[in-house]
């Protein structure tokens, strides 16, 4: 199959997951059911399209070594809940206070704010819970890396950093920091996660992780990129705002042309790291390339 | 052993366990560790002392059955961390916008919003990374249960009915599904998941899931029935404030005489779930008579 067929069936998979283990609105609570609120809280932020990066890498990873897609689905759904209930956070006025996410209001906007915090948490705990019950052999090691990625060395790690780096001399050093834990440190997790559940040795798992955090630098450099180049109408969400704020950016630091370098520079550091799985890695490859496509 | 002294060793084994598991605020980051801020406000509220409960009931539970208290630690850690986060968020500006907290003000009144919402996500999530890391042969089991009651039809039900109520009728139904999801939900549960640990039988996790259940109605009615009867300054936080927002409460509905009566009834169906453990049963037979000498 073509990369974007291949691609599309990934994403038919991780849709169809999603509404699965998403809790349905029903009228007839107290008596069954949850607060309907709470459930279109949840289903309009994770059912809002999006390009599902981070469950097809869980997907495509663990392909390569086996080919038993239905028992890693609630993973895949997993860090996909994980990506966004850090977005509808991210986005709370506390925080990046966006009114505009994948071109529709965000959360807060379309619901108040103490829904959009607690659907947060409902995505946060759920991704949990589906891990939990997918009785794979391998759950808790798959489940521990993903936590051990969105937790407080992780991920978080990278959001806290994000927002409080005014405070602190800003450089290339910190900048580092906040992509590779903001960021990559969730793309690179599924990687891993996706071959621990395919039960690779450690050596094949940490190619997988370097692969990972490649992408995922070269992704975040890319938003950077996009971000200074894009058309807010057709992004679907505020643009140059980092800027506007006097964060740090990569082509902040290195300039457009030195941030695009960088950005192929990590790509092929990540092709490297395939080297090991041939032919079995075309897909990963293929994706890892045409994620420069959109800027050189 | 003496109940009290009993629960004091208890308590000892969980605050080890929480400092064990925190992050360090540490100011060599981004060389190494997370932002300080991050950690500071993690170790703000979970270390800020309270009564232990849900751990204290997981290591009971626990030892009921088997005398392997270090193996279940990062249990009881995980559902202390859970309880704190939901605190963390309940008390922020947009849900019940509270400024006090045993005694000192809440998490966004000392760290700001944004620290605050980042500080309970990181609990939240490092309570699922402790338990999978616990190479405990039943961990994803317990882990299970515990995602279970904190998540989207658990505690964060009970959270949501709790905000959004007002815009339905409220009456009786509605307050038995909010105090059973908001509170009780996430006492069963350690009781649940300390007895799954030990490798008890359906039959008696199933006894235990029924005294988690009515001692946790039990405790709501108490903290209520404390809110109408307490002191401010004595309890370290802003009381009569659920009757003042127009929210329902036990009281308000059957009276404080009936509130006492309700919580008795609960606690009397408590004690005798946990018949079938014998004498065995002790602590936690004492534990639910003593949640009702500061009411009645």
């Amino acid at each position: 199959m073509a990369f974007d067929q291949t691609y599309a069936a990934y994403v038919d998979s991780v849709e169809q997951a999603l509404e699965l283990y998403l809790p349905l609105p029903r009228d007839a609570w107290p008596e069954t059911g949850i607060p309907s609120a709470l459930a279109e809280a949840m289903r309009y932020s994770l059912l809002a399209g999006g390009k599902r990066l981070r469950p097809v890498l869980l997907l495509a990873s663990h392909d390569m070594l086996l080919n038993e897609e239905a028992s890693v689905l609630p993973f895949a759904a997993a860090v996909e809940m994980i990506h966004t209930y850090s977005l509808i956070h991210d986005d709370l006025p506390a925080m990046d206070n966006d009114d505009l996410r994948r071109g529709r209001p965000t959360s807060h906007k379309a619901f108040g704010e103490a829904a959009a915090i607690l659907a947060g948490d409902a995505l946060l705990n759920l991704a949990y819970e589906v891990m939990a019950r997918s009785r794979h052999p391998r759950a808790i090691e798959a489940l521990a890396v993903i936590a051990g990625a969105a937790g407080s060395s992780g991920m978080i790690a990278g959001q806290s950093a994000d927002i409080w780096m005014e405070s602190r001399t800003p450089d290339a050093g910190m900048l580092a920091y906040i992509h590779r834990h903001k960021t990559a440190d969730l793309i690179s997790a599924p990687v891993v996660a996706g071959m621990i559940l395919a039960g690779a040795d450690e050596r094949l798992v940490e190619r997988g992780r370097e692969y990972g955090l490649r992408l995922g630098l070269a992704f975040q450099i890319v938003d950077d990129l996009l971000d200074e180049m894009g058309d807010e109408e057709k992004m679907g969400k505020r643009l140059r705002k980092d800027r506007s704020a006097g964060k740090l950016t990569w082509p902040g630091i290195y300039g457009m042309e030195g941030a695009k370098q960088e950005a192929r520079a990590q790509i092929n550091l990540a092709l490297e790291a395939l080297a090991p799985f041939g032919e079995k890695a075309d897909f990963l490859t293929a994706l890892a390339q045409n994620s420069l496509t959109r800027v050189v």
